[in-house]
């Protein structure tokens, strides 16, 4: 037997929804799995981006996730020792797009396929969650489009709101450093001043406005960020200038991408290569390798492809 | 000549939304300028809910919003003494309801009429929040509805967002015991645990979208606050539990309204008198006298009555 599952990149934060926003973009990872004799299973094969940095023995976040899938629907029959897993990734490691999140929603979706499709994508979500810690990144993975995620004591993966998906272009420059997501939360303060609370929150009204109205001129301010944005840019050079050149070459809003260090901006078809351009140019001024991207909303999730 | 305007009550915050939302409602006070040979003037007759409290001299919020209107106007030939002002109060005194707010938006907008209505209406909220210090309150009593005001440095009184103005009622619970509006924010603390924030940053964003789609189920999560309530509600006997009634008594949000100590509840119309008793109920349990309101979002905001 062999499954396969696409499973789109994800932007989270959005600028002022720290650890809330999510959404899924059109640039993917597949991943399968083959069902083999027992004992000529447990290789991992690597395609694209993450050919050379994902680990190829039982440490791998993908066959993680399908252990606990496994051991989540009391399925016995498969092990690491009967089963082939290929990884065709699209989406840029470490950049803040949600590759984490996208190989547990991937390892979780093809256990589940194996299974017989016990999970719905609900407790797909709710299963990722409890892996992966946070839900801004895996709900959109899981349902596509953008996402408003509320954790909370009673509900940990928490309720999910589901927003009207922009026809927006969203274009990402993804700069060659990289930036440990541990890292990029630890710098971050425990406390955060009132005065910054009260920017954000008006952020948050406007991004939100955006998104269910359509006004994109709401975006301009409804990507500003007081809470998260200032602290992990003291880790990436140039960022508030990358940010104003998207902004000057006509984005509706810009921002940092989930922990970073990959930088955002949401603007029409038209302006996209315009606002990739100079993005670029300043990160290039600053010898700072980048690969560009320019994408749309995905909105289906992740997905069965055979 | 005499002039008269009416200024809606408004209630702040709406649960997550701190210092950032503020909607006006169907209860008003109307200030009344009379213009008078000089030296007979300089009197201030109260009528309604603030006949006892308010003071009559200079002092008075009223006449202090409209000196500084005059200066502000280049207009010198208005004094305290060929003036009367006639203040009737519909709005309780501070409940947490905009007394204040409505004070000065009165002042300004009657000192605007007697010197031709030289300002507009963002220009008025501008001045009325250089007086009061924050626009939640200010900004729906000169425009009504629904605002999301956000203020920054280049911007004192913000770029308002005004959102579709819902066809609910609000149902008011004001205790006879005053909250110091000024104690009231100095409980709060400066500091605001990251977890907290990121539980009212999704608050903001179900708030938001409730009012922009309509979906008014998402006004019990969108109600929900961590930054503010808890602390103000250590002053407010039975704060929870009267929000808990009103929940279940059907009303699909409840919050703190502005500073307090007046408890608020979102609901449908035929639930209005249900909602209102079972909220009284409690603090009646407590021995808190409670004056209470089933008001409609008022869509007009300061209004000249002649």
């Amino acid at each position: 037997m062999k499954v396969r599952m696409r499973v789109p990149a994800t932007t989270a934060n959005l600028g002022p929804g720290f650890d809330v926003f999510g959404a899924a973009l059109s640039v993917y990872n597949e991943f399968e799995a083959a069902t083999v004799e027992n004992g000529k299973g447990g290789k991992i094969v690597l395609k694209g981006e993450g050919k050379i940095a994902l680990p190829k023995s039982e440490k791998n976040l993908v066959w993680q996730a399908m252990k606990e899938t496994f051991k989540v629907l009391g399925e016995t029959k498969y092990n690491f020792k009967n089963l082939n897993i290929t990884i065709n990734t699209g989406i840029p490691l470490s950049g803040g797009l949600g590759s984490s999140a996208s190989a547990i929603v991937g390892g979780i979706a093809l256990a589940n396929a194996l299974c017989g499709l016990k999970l719905n994508k609900s407790q797909i979500t709710e299963l990722a969650v409890k892996i992966e810690g946070h839900p801004d990144n895996v709900a959109p993975a899981v349902f596509g489009g953008v996402c408003v995620c509320s954790k909370n004591d009673q509900n940990p993966h928490g309720e999910i709101l589901h927003l009207p998906v922009p026809k927006l272009k969203v274009v990402l420059c993804v700069p060659s450093f990289e930036l440990r997501t541990k890292r990029s939360r630890q710098i971050l303060p425990k406390c955060v001043n009132l005065q910054d609370v009260v920017f954000n929150t008006s952020g948050v009204a406007f991004l939100t406005a955006a998104f269910c109205t359509g006004d994109w001129t709401l975006l301009k301010k409804g990507t500003q960020d007081k809470i998260h944005q200032p602290y992990r840019g003291k880790m990436i050079p140039a960022m508030n200038e990358v940010l104003r050149a998207a902004i000057d070459a006509g984005a509706y809003g810009a921002y940092l991408s989930g922990s970073g260090p990959t930088l955002a901006a949401f603007c029409d078809a038209k302006k996209a290569e315009t606002v990739k351009k100079e993005m670029t140019k300043i990160w290039k001024k600053e010898s700072v390798a980048v690969k560009s991207y320019i994408l749309d909303f995905d909105k289906k999730g992740v997905e069965r492809q055979s």
